[in-house]
C-alpha cells in the first residue's frame, strides 16, 4: 500500500479533556503539529490543557475550525452524538477500542485512531514504544492518519474494526482485569495487617518472567500443582468477590493444564 | 528480641531439586554456608545440583548427617512424611507458605524459611530484595534459622503460620492469578491472529503504575466506567473459562467501585 500523502494533517482539534486527549494533544505539540482547539465538557481540565498546548478553548463544538480534523477522547457512549455536532466538512478520528466505524452516523471522512496503551495524566509514557491501530473507510483519510500517527509512534498499524475490538478485549485482560487481581491483593494485605510492599518483589518478578517465557509456562502455585488442601483453607478464609475470584480462577488454572498436559 | 546465637548454622542439608532448592542452595554456597548433601526424587535434578554447589548425592533420607540442619524444599504434600524419615537428631526447616508447624509430626527443632518469591532455575533473582518469613516452636531454631537467611536477604521477618499463611494467599493473587489471566489474553490472542508483543507496551505500563499509585486508582477499562454495550460484545466473543473469567472480574470491578464511590 502507497502510504505517500500529499496533503498531510498539520492542525487537528481534539475534543475532550481526559488521559488520552492530555498524551496525544501534549505530544502531538511535541513533533509540531498544531493542536489548535479542544473541546471538552471539563472545563477546568480543558483550559489546563489549552494552557499546556497553546490551543483556544472552544466553548461549543460548533466552534471548531471547518475542513481541520478532530480528534475525538471521550468515552465510548459519547462518540455518536458528538460526531453528530461536529461539522460536515471535517475529517474524525476517534481513539476507541471498541466502536466500529459502522456503528456511527455515516459521514465521508471518519476514522480511528486507537493507542493500545492505559494513560494517566501525571505518568509519562514513551509514546514512540505504544502501538497504534489505524482504520478509516476513507482511503485518503486512512493514509493521513496513518502518517499523521508515525510522527509519534513507531508502532502503527492499520487493522478493521472487529479486529480492533479483539485487540481491546485482550487489553482488557493484559490491563484491567491484572489490575483488578491486584487490587484484591491489596484489599487484602490492608485488612491483614500485611505490608504490601513485602509483595512487590513477587510482583515485579511475576512481570519479569512474562519477558522470557510464556505464562503457560511461567504458572506456579497450589491450583498449578493440583494442591487442594491448600486450595480449600485458603476458599475457608477469603469472602465475597474474593472468594469467587478465587474459586474460578483456581478452577480455571486447573482445567488449562488437566487439558494440556 | 535478642537474636544474637552463638551456634550459627554452617552446613546444611537440602531435600529437593526443584526451583526453591536450586536457589536456596546456589545462594548459600555463595556466601560460604555449606551444601554437604542433597536428597531428592528426581536424580538427574539432584545430580546436577550437587555438581553445582559441590555436594554428595544422598541415595535415601537416612543417609543425611546427623545434628546437621535439613532444609525441605518439596510440594507441600510430601512435606509431612519426609519429617517422619528424618534422623531425629537434625533441626528441620521447611519452605511452605501454608503448612503449619502444628500440623506436621512433633519434634524439638522444627521451623519454616518462607521465601516469598517464584523461582525458576533458569532466571536468576536478586535474592537479597526477597522477603523471607522464619518460624520455629523452638526458641533457638527460630534465631538461627533468622539470622541463616539474613546472610542471604535483606528482608527478614518472624511471623507465626496463621500469617504466613494469609500471605502466601496474597501471593497466590499477585503471582499464579495475574499469571493466569495473562495466558488468558495470551491464548486469545493466539487464536485471533494478534501479536502479543503489542500487548507488551501495556502490561509493563499496568506494571508501572503500582509503584506510582494504588490498584484501586490505576483501573480503568469497560467495567470500571459502567460501559455494558462493551461488556456485553466482548462476553458473545468469548467462549469457556474465559467467558466466565471476564463476566466474574467485570462485576467484580463494577461492585468494589460503585460500593466505593
Amino acid at each position: 500500500m502507497n502510504l505517500i500523502v500529499k496533503n498531510s494533517i498539520e492542525k487537528i482539534s481534539i475534543i475532550g479533556s481526559g488521559n488520552v486527549a492530555w498524551h496525544l494533544s501534549t505530544n502531538f505539540v511535541k513533533i509540531g503539529i498544531k493542536v489548535t482547539h479542544i473541546f471538552g465538557r471539563n472545563t477546568i481540565d480543558v483550559h489546563s490543557l489549552c494552557k499546556k498546548v497553546n490551543a483556544i478553548h472552544s466553548k461549543s463544538i460548533k466552534d471548531l475550525p471547518k475542513n481541520q480534523l478532530v480528534i475525538i477522547c471521550t468515552p465510548d457512549d459519547a462518540i455518536s452524538n458528538i460526531c453528530k455536532s461536529i461539522d460536515s466538512s471535517c475529517p474524525i478520528a476517534y481513539t476507541s477500542g471498541s466502536v466500529e466505524i459502522q456503528s456511527l452516523p455515516y459521514r465521508e471522512k471518519i476514522g480511528v485512531i486507537y493507542p493500545l496503551q492505559t494513560f494517566s495524566k501525571n505518568i509519562k509514557i514513551k509514546l514512540n514504544k505504544v502501538p497504534f491501530f489505524i482504520e478509516s473507510t476513507n482511503n485518503l483519510l486512512q493514509k493521513q492518519l496513518y502518517n499523521l500517527t508515525l510522527k509519534i509512534s513507531n508502532n502503527v498499524k492499520i487493522i478493521d474494526s472487529i479486529q480492533r475490538k479483539k485487540i481491546h478485549l485482550a487489553a482488557v485482560f493484559v490491563n484491567n482485569f491484572t489490575n483488578h487481581i491486584i487490587y484484591q491483593a491489596q484489599n487484602y494485605a490492608k485488612t491483614n495487617s500485611i505490608n504490601f510492599k513485602d509483595l512487590m518483589p513477587l510482583l515485579e518478578e511475576t512481570f519479569n518472567k512474562i519477558n522470557i517465557e510464556s505464562a503457560f509456562k511461567s504458572q506456579t502455585g497450589p491450583a498449578r500443582r493440583g494442591d487442594n488442601n491448600i486450595i480449600k483453607q485458603h476458599i475457608e478464609i477469603l469472602k465475597g468477590n474474593s472468594k469467587e475470584i478465587y474459586m474460578l480462577l483456581s478452577k480455571s488454572i486447573k482445567d488449562t493444564y488437566n487439558e494440556k498436559l
